[in-house]
């Protein structure tokens, strides 16, 4: 019998209890034994709830029970989830957490400390909600040098540009159905404004380098400018416009994380990932490329990340299997200035300013101004010709357009 | 230093042997120290390679050596293979291996003589290639009760059908394009008939289940009897063919599994899988639907995922990790024509003919007779009014249109 604690009943600490509960023969049969909820810590009350009688508000209770082996963290936040995460480690439990603030704030350090006393800290749910990636990263192709990671990795955002795609919405109305629907926060600035998904990429592209990037390095920039013209003309490009979380490896210790709209080929298979999905493509310089796909985000698809941390920390009691590698070394962090590309530009200007200073571009649309995309710029042609386009013209919104091995530049 | 032996150096063996030199940083790291290939067994000679001084013939020259923690099986086959495979696991060797005929054969025995002896048997590249299944199936998964798979898990015939349909050739031309490009075997029937994924399907549904499924029980059917106006047929009505290999929870230890060409609608993520790429689909009762795609086969995807499988076995040397939950204990096998749904059948008979004997039908073309998909039927009825149908008409294919929840009949 495996004694487990769980931190925060909110939506996903709720999902993980019943899980447990409604899986309990299969969990066990994967676990090696039955796994019991001893003690669910909230501060809130819940009257007639079936965990009632294991209700605790002091996490001293838990850090002295020695039957308690897994702690797991649905808390959020990175103050009491921070503290009682540390010394849940320090009290030689295991902790499973699907809090992707903290785990981007912090995870090398709780990673190391969680070796220090030979058990794992788990976050496979705080990335991709029910999508199995760290897995597959740090595991499946562990003999890979990573090249890129791009993900739609906020289901809120992708839900909204699917809405403004296909239902012609703007933002606005987009996002006030993705709040009706339950999709949204009331206050949604962490998702609107890539917070949430550079978080995420954070821990990936620290997973995937082994160096610890940094999340006040990761450039987020969010979907708030988008206009609802940008998305069409995209569309009628052949592109679709994503929100991408991308990470790029430059060189040894040397990478670069960023959070933006994109315009991605109809071709490629993220841009078929609508409403509440998401997914992560890998380029690895072994197997290639590699995606995942599935439901981003929910109650559900999030308990069942957490509760498969769960049974491999059940599985692995006192055989420290985690040790991911992500030292707290930094990594050297390239912004995205600094990498080219090809980009859509939506603007006032004529087709002609935008030929005269970028060349062969590809037209898409002059209505109220040329929309179109640049052929391949360095960094410095970028400044220096956006500059020069800006003194001709408005630019309403300026997208890069993905492309695979962006780092030779 | 772990010791590894590798054994037969074909494409697979050959592309693992690279990947470890060429990643050897990499793979160090996260292997907790460096790897080193001690012996390489063939029978062929390799004059002038890097491994020709660890050549080997003997495979008690491996077994008897302390140093060799991890054999690599790349021999392929069931006879020397499984012989090798045992005496490594009795001499408490971690067994890494990519080949599907032997896992889906006697994997469960293998995992079970693995335990008694404390070490590992892992296969993640005997499904799938590059793309990792196996892990997020019984780990990523693992609080899940896993209610269907359906997957391409065989790119030699993906291609061809991609061909078929977007270039519009002959099964008998594709198959020549995918041999001359090395996709295809010169004896391809194990692809072409659908054996090859139905000892992958096989792997997967037992580990899904926890019960032995036996390889034998699979029916397979290939894309042997296809026409190109199928094909055709299928995508005026909104489908792709694909050769799906499935899996279906029918109950508490009944299963079914089967490979057939089946009708995919086009909004469905594996329709657009085209190429030599591969991907599955996991439906969760917790997570819902999780896809994973990938370069399905090749030298260096296939060696990829033995690598991580090598990783990981260093990683846990002495901590059985992947004791996997599957039993020798059989699932009961329902096979495929118990199992209702849609059909799609391409005919000499009337459109009349396919109304009156199946009802309500989706004509799509009656060029040369009618093809059309039928609407839901029991087994019952199907046997009853093919039958039927069959007296009136010749029926020149039949193929099942994708559906979720068929286990409901």
């Amino acid at each position: 019998m495996t004694g487990i604690a769980i931190l925060g009943m909110g939506v996903v600490g709720t999902g993980v209890y019943e899980t447990l509960e409604s899986n309990a023969e299969t969990i066990a049969r994967r676990s090696f034994g039955p796994l019991e909820v001893k003690y669910v810590l909230d501060l809130r009350d819940f009257p007639g709830a079936s965990f009632e009688d294991r209700l605790v508000r002091d996490f001293g209770v838990v850090e002295r029970d020695p039957e308690v082996k897994i702690v797991v963290e649905t808390m959020g936040g990175t103050t009491y989830a921070y503290d009682y995460t540390k010394r849940a480690l320090a009290a030689g439990k295991n902790v499973v957490t699907s809090n992707k603030e903290l785990v981007a704030a912090h995870g090398a350090e709780l990673i190391a400390l969680a070796e220090e006393h030979d058990v794992n800290y788990m976050f496979e749910a705080s990335v991709g909600g029910g999508a199995p990636v760290i897995r597959p990263l740090v595991s499946c192709m562990g003999a890979n040098v990573i090249e890129e990671i791009y993900g739609i990795l906020n289901g809120t955002t992708n839900f909204i540009l699917d809405r403004m795609e296909r239902g012609g919405a703007p933002l606005e109305e987009a996002l006030a159905e993705a709040q009706a629907l339950g999709y949204a926060e009331r206050d949604p600035s962490a998702d609107i404004e890539g917070l949430d998904p550079a978080r995420k990429i954070c821990i990936l592209g620290s997973l995937a380098c082994g160096y610890d990037i940094g999340v006040e390095n990761v450039r987020a920039e969010g979907i708030a400018g988008l206009r609802r013209e940008d998305v069409r003309h995209a569309a009628e490009a052949g592109y679709a416009v994503k929100l991408l979380a991308r990470y790029i490896r430059l060189g040894e210790r040397k990478v670069s994380a960023f959070v933006a709209p994109h315009l991605i080929p109809k071709s490629c298979i993220l841009a078929n990932v609508n409403g509440v999905f998401g997914g992560v493509t890998y380029i690895g310089n072994v197997v290639g490329e590699v995606d995942i796909l599935a439901a981003g985000a929910g109650k559900l698809p999030t308990a069942s990340a957490v509760a498969a941390d769960i049974i491999d920390a059940a599985r692995h009691l006192y055989k420290t299997r985690f040790r991911s590698v992500w030292s707290a070394e930094r990594a050297e962090y390239v912004p995205p200035e600094e990498i080219g590309g090809r980009f859509y530009v939506g603007s006032s200007g004529s087709a002609q300013d935008a030929r005269e200073v970028f060349g062969d571009v590809r037209l898409i649309s002059e209505e109220g101004g040329a929309a179109f995309i640049t052929p391949r710029l360095t960094p410095e042609e970028r400044r220096v010709k956006t500059a020069e386009y800006r003194r001709r013209a408005r630019v309403f919104s300026e997208m890069r357009v993905l492309e695979r091995g962006v780092d030779e530049w």
